[in-house]
C-alpha cells in the first residue's frame, strides 16, 4: 500500500474538465490496489490570474513542493494571446512553475494506435513502426535568456543561452532511456549556425562515450523537421533544446492522429509534473466534449514514475478497451461519440 | 530582346550538376525568345574553403552586385557538421552573402503535384487545395545575433535581435503578394514566450491597417507546425521570422512528395537569389542521379522576376510534361529514371 501526495492544477479551458476524469481513474486504481493518493488543489494560469492577478501564486508552488508528484490540466487563453503589450500572461505560470520546480526533462512518448489510423494525415506505411520519445530540454534556451524592448519600443531582443550542465543533466536521462529502449538517440539542433547548438553537439559527444550501446546521430533542425514526417521510424530517442521541443515534439504529434490522447511528464530533480500535451482549447471549455485520455494517459506517466507498473498499465489497458469499443469523444468520432465525464466513468469502472 | 547578367553560384556536393541543367534551360529560352544572358561565376561553401580558406571571397561579392540575378546551388559539406570546434564553415558563405546583399525575403512556394501524390507521406486528401507561399525573414532574427562562448567554454548564448523596420519590409512584401494571391496572411510567431515574436505581432497589426483586404490571422509556430500537416490548405501566405522559417519551409516541403523538385527566391533591394530548397546532398554528388527540376524551377522563379513571365511558363510547362511523360530522377521513380543531365537535355529540347 503507498501513500501518495499528488497536487492538482486544473488550470484553464477544458483543463479542469480532463482533469477531474484523471482523479476519477486515480480513485479507481487507489481502490482497486489499496493505495491513498491525497489530493491538494493549487491554482495557475488565466485561472489564476482572474483570481488572484498572478499566473502563479507562491502557494501553488507551496503545494506541489509538498506533494509528490503534480497533475496539470492546460493553460492559456485567446484574450491574451492578441495583445502584446499585456503584461501578465498565463503562460508565465507555466514558465515559472518549470523554472521553480527545475523541470528540466519534458518527455513526450510518440506512438500511434491502430484503431486512429484513419484520422492519421499520414499514409498507413509511414507510420509502421513509429514509437519514439522526445526529450525536450525545458528550463533554458530562449525561453527562459533577457528579454529586452528598447525605450522606444522599436527593436527586440531575446537572448539563448546553455550551460554544459543544463544540456548535460538532461542529455544523461535521455541516453539511460535510449539504454532502456532501441538504444538510439538523435540529437536535434542546428550546430551550421548556432554557438549553443555547437555546444550541444560537444557536450553529447562527451557523454555518449559514456554511452557506448547507444547509437547517437546528430540532424539539423530543418531536416529533421522533415524527417518526422517522412521517416518517423527511424527515431527512437529525439533529444533536443528548448525551443525546437517545443516545435518538433507538437510536430510529432500529429502523427498519432488525434492530439488528444498524446501524454507527457515534465521532470526535475524533486517532484515531476504530468499533462496532456493538448492546450486549453477554449472553444470547447466546459461543454463535456474534451477528449481525456491525454490527461488520463499522464496520469498513467505519473503511477509509472511512482514505480506503480502493474497500475500504469491497468490506466493502459483500459484506455485501449475503450478506443478499441468506440467509447471516444468528438475529436475521433464525429458520429458516434462520448462525452468527457462518460469516457472518464467507463474507464474508471473498467479498472 | 532583353540582355541580363546572371551570377552563377555553382556551389557544394550536388550544386554544380543541377545548376548546370538551369543554364542549359536558360540558353534555351534566350535562343527560342531571342534574349541574351551572360553569365560570370562565383564560388561560395566549402568550395571556396578548399580553393581559398574563405568560404564567401569578395570577388564572388562583386560578381553578385555587378549582375541583375544570381542562380545558386546548393550549399554544405559534412566534414564540417560534426566539428563543433570547426572555425570556418561552409554555411557562413550563404550567411554572409545574404546579408551582403540584404536579401531580406526568402520565398518559398508550396505546391504539390498531381503526378507525385503518391510519393506524398500525406494522405490524398489532405493535400487538396495545398497552395500557399512561405515568406521568410532572411537577415535578421538568432541567425545574425551576437554569438558568445565563454572563455572556459561552458556557455554559450546566440542573441535574437529583430527591429520594427527589419519586420516591416518583409511583411510589406509579404502583404503584397496576398493581395494578388487568396488574400489571407498568417504570421507564424510564438508572442506568448518572445518579446521578438511581440514585435513582430505588433508591426504586423499595424501594417495589416494599410491592407484591409487581406485576413490576417496569428498562430504559435508549435501550433504551426501541426496545422501545416494537419490542415495545409488552410493557408495562403504564411508569414515568419528566419528560424522559424527555417523550420516551417522544409516541414512544408515534404507534402509535395519530393523536396528534389523546389524552388525558391531570396529577394532584398537590389540583385536577388535562386536557388532550390534541397541541401548539397553530398552522397549523389557527382553520380548524375540528382533531380534538376528543384534548380529548373528557381530559373523560372528568376525569369519571373525579370518580368519575362511567358518564358518562366514555358520551363514550367517543359517540367510538367516531363513529370507526365516519366522522365524523372531516381528520387521520383527508383525504376525507371533518367538521369540528371538527360532531364535537363529534355527540358532543353522541349523548349
Ligand atoms: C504554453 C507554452 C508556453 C508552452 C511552451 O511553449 O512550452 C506549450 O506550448 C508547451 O509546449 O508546453
Ligand atoms: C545552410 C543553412 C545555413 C540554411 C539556413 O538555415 O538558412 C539552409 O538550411 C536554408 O534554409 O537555406
Amino acid at each position: 500500500k503507498m501513500e501518495k501526495k499528488i497536487a492538482v492544477i486544473l488550470g484553464d479551458g477544458i483543463g479542469p474538465e480532463v482533469t477531474q476524469q484523471s482523479i476519477k481513474v486515480l480513485n479507481a486504481i487507489a481502490s482497486r490496489f489499496g493505495h491513498a493518493f491525497e489530493y491538494s488543489y493549487g491554482i495557475m494560469g488565466a485561472d489564476a490570474i482572474d483570481k488572484t492577478g498572478n499566473p502563479l501564486p507562491d502557494e501553488t508552488i507551496e503545494t506541489c513542493l509538498n506533494s509528490d508528484a503534480i497533475l496539470f490540466g492546460a493553460i492559456g487563453h485567446p484574450k491574451y494571446d492578441n495583445d502584446p503589450t499585456a503584461k501578465v500572461r498565463p503562460e508565465q505560470g507555466l514558465l515559472k512553475l518549470r523554472k521553480a520546480l527545475q523541470l528540466y526533462a519534458n518527455i513526450r512518448p510518440v506512438t500511434t494506435y491502430r484503431a486512429l489510423q484513419h484520422l492519421s494525415p499520414l499514409k498507413a506505411k509511414q507510420l509502421e513502426g513509429v514509437d519514439f520519445i522526445v526529450f525536450r530540454e525545458l528550463t533554458g534556451g530562449i525561453y527562459f535568456g533577457k528579454k529586452e524592448l528598447s525605450s522606444d519600443q522599436q527593436t527586440a531582443v531575446d537572448e539563448c543561452t546553455y550551460t554544459s550542465a543544463e544540456i548535460e543533466r538532461v542529455t544523461r536521462l535521455a541516453f539511460k532511456y535510449a539504454l532502456g529502449r532501441k538504444k538510439k538517440l538523435t540529437l536535434v539542433d542546428k550546430a551550421n549556425v548556432l554557438e549553443t547548438s555547437r555546444l550541444w553537439r560537444k557536450v553529447v559527444q562527451q557523454i555518449a562515450a559514456d554511452y557506448p550501446e547507444v547509437a547517437v546521430d546528430y540532424m539539423f533542425v530543418d531536416n529533421a523537421a522533415m524527417q518526422i514526417i517522412l521517416n518517423p521510424a527511424q527515431f527512437d530517442v529525439v533529444l533536443t533544446e528548448n525551443m525546437f521541443g517545443d516545435i518538433i515534439s507538437d510536430e510529432a504529434s500529429v502523427l498519432s492522429g488525434s492530439l488528444g490522447l498524446l501524454p507527457s511528464a515534465s521532470v526535475g530533480n524533486t517532484v515531476a509534473l504530468f499533462e496532456p500535451i493538448h492546450g486549453s482549447y477554449p472553444q470547447a471549455a466546459g461543454k463535456d466534449i474534451a477528449n481525456p485520455l491525454g490527461s488520463i494517459l499522464s496520469a498513467a506517466m505519473l503511477l509509472d514514475h511512482f514505480q506503480l507498473n502493474d497500475e500504469a498499465e491497468a490506466v493502459r489497458i483500459a484506455v485501449d478497451w475503450t478506443l478499441a469499443n468506440g467509447f471516444v469523444s468528438k475529436d475521433i468520432d464525429a458520429v458516434n461519440n462520448y462525452s468527457t465525464t462518460a469516457i472518464g466513468d467507463l474507464i474508471a469502472d473498467h479498472i
